[in-house]
């Protein structure tokens, strides 16, 4: 199963971040944490890398389902979606599939949490569909 | 293959959480995020759920091997810790197993992603080693 939906967008780096929060909170994500990895590896390493951005991602009514099925979810949680630059001065954007977290340790081992990541996923696409269009 | 790594430490939440920190640093790993489940319940939802803390530990020179490796990867970084309070006034750490993340949508399809993997999860057991005694 994949790991994450891709979705190429024309907006540069910061631009598509905008547009990938707006997108998220139409499907009620707020966005709980952003870290930026170029400055962070620029400021621990002195190494050059591409804009990358790492969002986390919550839905709070079904990550409060998620947490009360299974507390260990939040090993899992937030739900990442990863803006990176290309050469081409696109993005490439990343969401995480919910449903491939399943099968890691059991977590999908209740009928409860296997019903909120399907929940999860349909929005998650939903937010692909739409930045797509 | 577990999920995670659990230890219970006699201190209250907010102490857990200060001696967590301090141990992951002594393993190489900054926090770079921290999200108070708690708090966010209330505000977004008006539930009232048990203090939980979601820490995102971050090993940049690790990270960076990693990215390099395959930029996907980006959607199971940073590495979650979660403190969570027990109803005896002690805390469930979690701490995550790279190792667990590898079989999903074939991140760990490379040796090096492998040997990241494995190198994190060396320096998480540590943190659990240290932790427990």
């Amino acid at each position: 199963m994949s790991l994450g939906f891709e979705v190429e967008l024309k907006e540069a780096h910061e631009a598509a971040i905008t547009r990938v929060e707006e997108v998220l909170k139409g499907e009620g994500f707020g966005v709980l944490t952003r870290i930026d990895v170029r400055q962070t590896l620029r400021d621990k390493l002195g190494e050059n890398f591409r804009p990358y951005t790492i969002l986390g991602a919550c839905n709070p009514p079904l990550a409060h389902r998620a947490l009360t099925a299974d507390a260990r979810v939040g090993l899992m949680l937030p739900c990442n979606v990863t803006v990176e630059a290309l050469d081409s001065g696109h993005s490439l954007v990343r969401i995480v599939n919910p449903d491939a977290m399943m099968g890691v340790g059991e977590l999908g081992g209740s009928s409860e949490m296997r019903a909120v990541a399907t929940e999860a996923r349909a929005k998650l696409e939903a937010v692909v569909e739409k930045l797509r269009s």
